[in-house]
């Protein structure tokens, strides 16, 4: 039996920065317990919003612990351990494993395209080296390669490969990746806009950094789908809608750090060569968050 | 107040050909009347399925001429009538108004892609020669045209465009267009494998050929919706799934002709260049008719 | 030995219109013999710069006879009969043979995608019924059918047709022709602004609506080329780039009739959905025009 | 007045492996060697080809000082920093200056797609930090953004930004630089199947991997080139271009290590999760080699 240890809404917490650029790891841990204190159902640091691929070895393994103290088993952990070479990834994911981590998210990144059997000898080298579940992460617009159905199905047939995270913001996918892969299959939707189609396919969660700046709505669209309710989810779907999609229009730590502000909380510095939003942007989130809490 | 004379399931019936490749209105009036007695909400002829840009004007008019006789005002009727000038556009326009049909569907077809102004001036133009309502219809796979939801909005503010269909198969234009137009605005899904995801993003219903093969599946959907039973809908609709998929993947008039075959009723031919699936397709087909109905 | 009757510059009238948007037999001639005196190396009529999706199966007979009345012999001419089903295709094709047309150009205009083997039935049929030399136009963004080097190998097969017009607007496709199909394939560039990297890969011709504006130029490249001289073709290529690419950007039957208009010529009237350059755009010709000419 | 180092063929060594998956310096300083003696115009380490992503911080400063060292200053070389911070852009930028290097090349690498304002930021802080120039290099296959002309112009504006290099594959960017940019831009052409057509277009140079396979017939084609005679640099290009095809297709590192072996000499190992060409991959290079050297 497949271990699957997550379902709802996993929650994706940013990687603040100090005015120098360095990590600010006690604002981390303010913002994981934000998000645990607003009912997520799984914490996930070092994702695309916790701009991983930005980090050094040391930062990102600083994050893995500060991330285990504060979320104490409250809830499960994803921790990302994405990297260009085999050897690097196997790397951070026996970290994250010994650090406490439930599982670790893995994006093929890829520089050079890689065959298909490039990516199923990389899950499978990281995999053979670990004891907890792995989440397959495809989002082509990242990582350069989108992973057809058919190879996620190859993956699965790796022991600890249990779980999917699929982005390409095509609903479809997902209703082909359920018929292709069995009902069974245990697969979370990463892309913000595509929330209420991705629930209605059947997704067994929804991967987002949204709970950082909305975190009722988010829950609330999650229970109507458990009340099979679909007026309501469709109601709650779209008073969030214009948010979602700004959040990915602007990029999620730009976003997401802009919109804590905003709300009076403290999203700290980006590091270069991410910026702020525009005041003009500013402005835009300010309105949309407004429009939302009124 | 705007009329909206359309809701749930619109089938589309083919267009069947005779041995020497001409219209057999005969058999034509026996589809639409087995799509009537299997329950659908309206009936569309020379759509895309009924292969309206193959047809000469003296075959449009029998065929619209024919549905009318047949339907007999049992269920409103969308009278396909699109044509790459004006001219024409309102000359078939005006002879469908004249024979009873509810409504007609126009898309922009466009050998020159259009501008937004052209197609404005365009729909101006038909509407202002019209009383019965239109529905816009946007497929740029086969128009060439994406019209944005700015567009759309400029074209419902012609009083007698009232509805939109749209097929681009992105279920994130659906909620892109309810946010843009509004609550009220009247839309409907053009693309079969987003049936579901369409109906929860708040489709007015489903413009679809496919009754022609499964109508039972098809109005099941439906039901499920209007119960607000999104588990239902679910199972309902991923049954189907496969067979949505592939008759938008083999092209609607060649699988709906050899569906009908395979269910033991008679389809027609079709119009050079269009040819019949070859053996292995149709084994495919009936290989996803039988799972459906056993 | 294959029939190639072209070489060099082909040039494409369009097909002007009346204030009743009637077409205009009497300028369109004054048009064909201005490209002729300017030294257009063929001529051919009812191409898309001609609008022959939009007119009238008399009038494209009409347009086929002026043509040949005013050619008279003195270039080869190449007539568009391209029609979205086979019999229709069949029926101005052999009009066209009749009236003396030197080849016909056909795109497999496809509302409905065609298989690969449909489209080698269509051409098949067709060329079974002339004598004369077929070119095949490959021109996805218009047809909506994207020919592969394999399926023009096969379609080379066929005894009459003897050349292709490639309008991808991609350089590689001309590459990888001549590398599929031998040094002796026929190709010809359809895509303006590639004009000089299509001369580079070896192209026999440049099919292009660009004669009826700026004669000497198109000309002076080609013999830049003739004469091997490449930093004269890049020379004279670049200076009239800026036009090239207006106008595929605009459409060329709207621009090219704007143009004549502003070299004080008479490009007659567009028949609707299709609408004059607005003022902006005219103006903006107009600079690039004299920017040429000065 | 601008400086602008490199003209004709900049040659990219690739970063070849030991067993163990490290760097293997020694062969890699022989492999520079070999593109050295014969002939190319420039050197360029840690490119694509030399797969800089996939390597460390230490590993890249062994690269760029064996180049040096290897080099010795027989031509001018061009040294990859890009990163995806720009603190780690600059600090490796600062040590291939200090390590003598001609020139360094910038790609905007982005996991989260950078606006303009944040690109022209990068660039004009690691620009301050340095004397030698800058040749920016627009790859979006890779980047993941796409630098317009308009962006493009900007970043010339910072003073030892210099040099533009292009790889979106399409010669129409080419052609629009050179307008928009003025004639005497220094771009430089990134993909290999567009040689020819890029020297058409008027590129200075071409940054290339396929002299380590076939170095005669690199240079031959420039020199046609140079030499204003396109109809020999058509003979030579038609000849590589299934090499220039197929070293694309499969990866760069892959194909010219696979490509060594064959030619009998040594292109070390890959790091995972890359891995060797298939073996009916390698006996497609072997055939493909052997017919160009025939």
């Amino acid at each position: 039996m497949k271990s699957i240890p997550f379902k709802g809404i996993i929650a994706y917490p940013i990687t603040p920065f100090d005015n120098q650029e360095k990590v600010d790891i006690p604002l981390f841990k303010k913002q994981v317990d934000r998000l645990l204190v607003s009912g997520a159902h799984g914490i996930a640091p070092l994702g695309s919003t916790g701009v991983l691929p930005y980090l050094t070895d040391e930062e990102k393994e600083a994050v893995t612990e500060a991330t285990m103290q504060q979320v104490a088993n409250r809830v499960p952990t994803l921790v990302g351990v994405s990297n260009l070479t085999t050897d690097k990834t196997i790397y951070h994911a026996r970290f994250a494993e010994k650090a406490g981590a439930t599982a670790v998210m893995i994006i093929p990144m890829s520089y050079w395209k890689l065959t298909d059997d490039e990516i199923v000898q990389h899950y499978d080298a990281v995999a053979s080296k670990l004891s907890i579940p792995i989440m397959v992460y495809n989002n082509p617009a990242t990582s350069g390669v989108d992973m057809s159905p058919a190879l996620l199905k190859r993956l699965l047939e790796i022991p600890n490969v249990t779980m999917i995270k699929e982005s390409t913001g095509d609903v479809q996918r997902m209703h082909y990746l359920r018929k292709e892969l069995g009902e069974d299959v245990a697969f979370y939707n990463g892309s913000n806009p595509l929330a209420l189609a991705a629930f209605a396919a059947g997704a067994n969660g929804w991967c987002t950094a949204v709970p950082n700046l909305i975190p009722e709505l988010t829950m609330q669209l999650y229970n109507a789908i458990q009340n099979n309710d679909l007026t309501e989810a469709q109601r709650v779907f779209y008073r969030q809608l214009d948010l979602l999609k700004f959040i990915v229009a602007k990029g999620l730590p730009r976003a997401i750090q802009a919109g804590l502000h905003i709300l009076g909380d403290d999203g700290g510095q980006l590091r270069s060569p991410l910026k702020p939003l525009t005041d003009n942007e500013s402005a835009e989130l300010k309105t949309i968050l407004s429009q939302i809490n009124k």
